[in-house]
């Protein structure tokens, strides 16, 4: 940490222009422009149009300490995309005692507070940092929560579904801490430029458009944004008349002498003041750094039991919304964000309301991951299992920054019956499996779906719990040989190490696949049960752990109401898997369970077709006693 | 076909208000509704509301013969959620002279134009079908084609991401011929219907608002539609008054004798007499069927390789580029749509320009299905391959339906420097593979890309070519023994049916087997090449082709610069993948391979160490001469 001024701070807003200032510090941020990125790109011409703005925002407005740049109530200053990095590079350059890194990328200095990805995702992202200071300032107070978010987007991510999703869900939320500055690019057509703004002004948001080389304008309307009721959106106008290159700034107004860094320091330090004071300092702290509480486990799994116990239920979606319950009760820190097609009857908890996003599931994919970069929160949707197709290059840029958000995805189950197959996942498991630091949890009974949950909130990463409506009876007392638990990924639930046949399985299907066992032992195959809750977890365990749950030898059957894309991983060259190849058809869970073969029966005449087929090569006799 | 009238028929439109005929039918409606649709689902209160407009459109406007449902220039009627089907199935009861199914679904009767999807994916498919319409007209001539499309929308469709992106783009390309009537759920708070609305009109529509229960606006505003410059939406308002029930209808206002009925049969006789006399009639009839025209492959692959000797290419997407130029000369029913980020230079053909779709990829994915579903084009999308993450929900339905659409997914390489992760495809492959119904090719030099694209054309359902800008070398001419081309799926590039090791490769990692493959023999290991441009054409050949493929023994190593989900099914237990197992990293390409362990040397020592490991298992002895 470096020293600091003790001259007396401006306040906020800034008491008199000092626009000579402003003009001389703009003059070095473009100068900064011109000579650091020359070479790479060509540096865009929003970026000389959005000089100026962003000069003046961080020099009179931002709150933002270069000594400590990951300071829980700074403002976030969101740069989305790419291409606009290299302002932020230069606003760092002027202001942080120490020069930035040469590049500047997420990760590489906390001042990036999110990874460049599709257009549109930056202003969602941002969106859900607002909802997040909001969340998080009624919790905590406006003594210690206080801040802003600021984007600076590109006329192209205004156009976008995503961000058009999350500007409706930011108007209906009254998110008026979130501004988003833009400029549009020369090639823009000024027609469609308007129609963009006119979007967002129909989605409950104060729209101004102000030339971006009149500072006064600028200020008014940067200084606008504190006052407003709603989120804003300033569109900066490119404006002919040339800026006067002043002289280079003296060495008083940058580094630690520069006004954001004198600012951001007295600012920040009377923050501490007030949270030395503060009787929920611990809870803050503990929230800010994302740790559980201590004997989260313990408290969430009693209370949990009491739910379970008062309301007994067979299937894991209504499982995970008492888990749900239950964990809102013990970890405050929980904001549910609900699709209206995800199953969810009542808010979590009196004090902490769901946040419902009707069918802006992009839109809320997005603000899950600004929620979870923002920090002292820990996100969950709720959503129907087949919108995650919508979701997914919202839940990629969460797998690529690892953040925490965990998703109950309900109504993974064939009894979709009316709507027809475009409500039926088939084919999602397998392509959220293939996506990597993301981890899937496909649990069965209650039992079963409290231990996935305990291992997803472990999970480095974004999580997804596919819950399934039916009612999936309590699988029977494990016998006290059982090997491993849900926690592990997946483990042996039925049978031992010596047998002709292991039946793999994940959800609903287990109680299937438990049946069918029971049926081929007594013809005499023996066979064992193991559950699979989760691959990615699984595959963490070590070689031994999985060969003893999935069989040396014998005979592997795959049973998973799924496409059976990625399956052979488990199931080996000679594996067979029992599921769907098709879409889904249009019917009751039990007729679509017929059509697909995934019936006690089917599997049992699949299996003992299969042994006697390959007769010699299973090593093992079928029909004849096995010795162990 | 029906006996039809012969009384002269309505002009268009209406010449005089009848409104006692179409209040009797309205109350018919209602009773049909009221009577077949007590017991499965709760009927929507929107469908009492748009009873009466939706009766006024069929009766007075819609071009629809009962007689002849699958009629090219029928107007389409779109329907895309199930739960507004009823009201679909009482105006085909109404108006035809056989009664329809029970159930009506996607499939089961020609006037259900689309299959119920995620909200908004029917907004987006109808702006489609307007497009194709406008194309077709501006090919064909309006004497041929000459039709409206008309959307039953819910008013969350109008909330959806992917509502609003086509919204744009269906303002940008002025299709005015299509119409969006929709009414306020009674949940639907009146401010938030009023936002959607706005946000229509801004985005280049003409937007009203009308009593439901005025017959007279209601026809004013429909008959409005006819002579609107932009796409129009129609916000049907409930009304209080209680619409009075008229009597039943007389058998003569229903069946052969409704309105809709009579004038439709009307309009297709003329313009069957239209398209006798037409000189280009057999082109038309040629496109409608959707199938190629005679000596397409030769014409295409002549005037390809002309191209290519013009202006040799290393790479998938150039040769790709070409190949599209050619396909638009031979195949002019081709209709391109790009997304920004495809790399696409200039339009396919001089009077076939590119229809641009900015970063409205989802918008646009909606849209081709739209265009597959109207019948008459071959639609193809350029995009990036990344952004099919964001398309996914619209090619899910394209799937499904198992309609034709080409997709050429552009920028599928390791050298995207300078933006980060987020623009490195990874898992996308996987995600893709794993879909139903949906073919994958990833090709690599020129000639393979040719072979692709032919197979992809042959396909029955969406086919993608995934491309890269990547230099790959033509892979050498290959040996008289050469088994399989790429039109088989997978084949044997390079090595004999003895060897020890196979190497199994797509796209541009070919090249780079094999170079590690001369590396390997000359260590005196057997090794193999194997190209697998695609999964699920490799997968419908016969298992002994592809055993011989390959190898029945020996190690198998799958190369490809993606996730490697999905790979154990051809590489079996004992395999080896060599590829991503984490999201890219920004850096040129070399870096990039050498990062994952993507180059000749890694890839030898590899293998190297997996047969010493391995030793006995393998049943080959490495560094051995090897017996044929």
């Amino acid at each position: 940490m470096a020293a600091f001024p003790t001259t007396p701070p401006a306040t906020l807003p800034a008491p008199a222009p000092q626009d000579s200032l402003i003009l001389r510090l703009d003059s070095a941020a473009r100068l900064f422009l011109a000579q650091h990125h020359m070479g790479e790109h060509a540096l865009l011409p929003e970026l000389q149009t959005l000089c100026l703005p962003v000069v003046t925002l961080w020099s009179r407005l931002l709150r933002y300490d270069p000594a400590t740049p990951d300071w829980p109530d700074r403002d976030r200053f969101v740069v989305p995309s790419a291409s606009m990095l290299p302002l932020l590079h230069a606003m760092l350059h002027l202001s942080a005692p120490t020069p930035p890194p040469q590049t500047l990328g997420y990760g590489q200095h906390p001042a990036v507070e999110i990874a460049p990805g599709p257009a549109g995702q930056g202003i969602a992202a941002a969106a859900g940092m607002a909802l997040a200071e909001q969340v998080m300032a009624t919790r905590h107070g406006r003594s210690l929560v206080n801040h802003r978010t600021w984007v600076l987007a590109r006329d192209t991510d205004l156009q976008t579904g995503v961000a058009l999703e999350a500007a409706q869900l930011a108007g209906r939320f009254g998110l008026n801490r979130l501004a988003v500055l833009v400029s549009p690019a020369p090639t823009t057509d000024p027609a469609e430029f308007a129609d963009s703004l006119a979007r967002f002004s129909a989605s409950g948001w104060s729209v101004r458009s102000v030339g971006a080389g009149n500072l006064a304008a600028i200020t008014t309307a940067l200084t606008a944004t504190l006052r407003a009721r709603k989120p804003t959106l300033v569109a900066f106008l490119p404006e002919d008349t040339p800026h006067p290159t002043a002289a280079p700034p003296e060495e008083e107004l940058t580094g630690p002498w520069s006004p954001t860094a004198r600012r951001g320091a007295s600012v920040r330090r009377s923050w501490l003041r007030r949270l030395a004071r503060h009787r929920g300092r611990y809870s803050f702290e503990r929230e800010c750094s994302g740790a559980p509480p201590p004997l989260l486990a313990e408290d969430w799994l009693r209370l949990w039991r009491q739910t379970l116990q008062h309301q007994p239920t067979h299937s894991s979606q209504q499982a995970a919304m008492a888990g749900l319950a239950a964990l809102a009760a013990t970890r405050p820190e929980l904001t549910v964000l609900t699709a209206t097609s995800g199953a969810r009857s009542a808010p979590a908890h009196a004090d902490q309301p769901d946040w419902p996003c009707g069918l802006q599931e992009h839109g809320m994919a997005g603000m899950l991951n600004g929620m979870a970069l923002h920090g002292g929160l820990l996100p969950c949707a709720v959503a129907g299992m087949i919108t995650i197709d919508r979701m997914r290059a919202a839940l990629r840029m969460t797998a690529l920054m690892r953040r925490k958000v965990l998703y109950l995805l309900t109504d993974d189950g064939l009894a979709l019956s009316g709507n027809g197959g475009g409500w039926q996942p088939v084919e999602q498991l397998a392509s959220l499996r293939a996506m990597p630091n993301l981890a899937v949890f496909r649990p069965g009974c209650a039992e079963e779906t409290f231990a996935c949950w305990q291992a997803a909130l472990r999970w480095n990463g974004p999580a997804l719990l596919v819950l399934c409506p039916h009612d999936t009876p309590d699988t029977p007392t494990p016998p006290p040989g059982r090997f491993g638990s849900a926690t592990h990924g997946g483990y042996l639930l039925h049978g031992g190490p010596q047998r002709q046949v292991t039946l793999v399985s994940s959800g609903p299907e287990v109680t299937i696949a438990l049946a069918a066992a029971r049926a081929l032992e007594e013809t005499g195959i023996r066979t064992a049960v193991a559950a699979l809750p989760c691959w990615e977890v699984f595959a963490t365990q070590p070689e031994a752990y999985r060969t003893a749950v999935l069989g040396e030898t014998g005979l592997r059957v795959g049973i998973e109401a799924a496409s059976g894309f990625g399956w052979e991983r488990w199931l080996g060259p000679n594996g067979i898997f029992i599921g769907m190849d098709d879409f889904g058809v249009s019917a009751p869970a039990s007729a679509v369970y017929e059509r697909f073969g995934i019936t006690t029966g089917a599997i049992c005449s699949r299996v003992i077709n299969h042994l006697a087929a390959s007769g010699g090569n299973e090593a093992i006799p079928v029909h004849a006693p096995v010795l162990t």
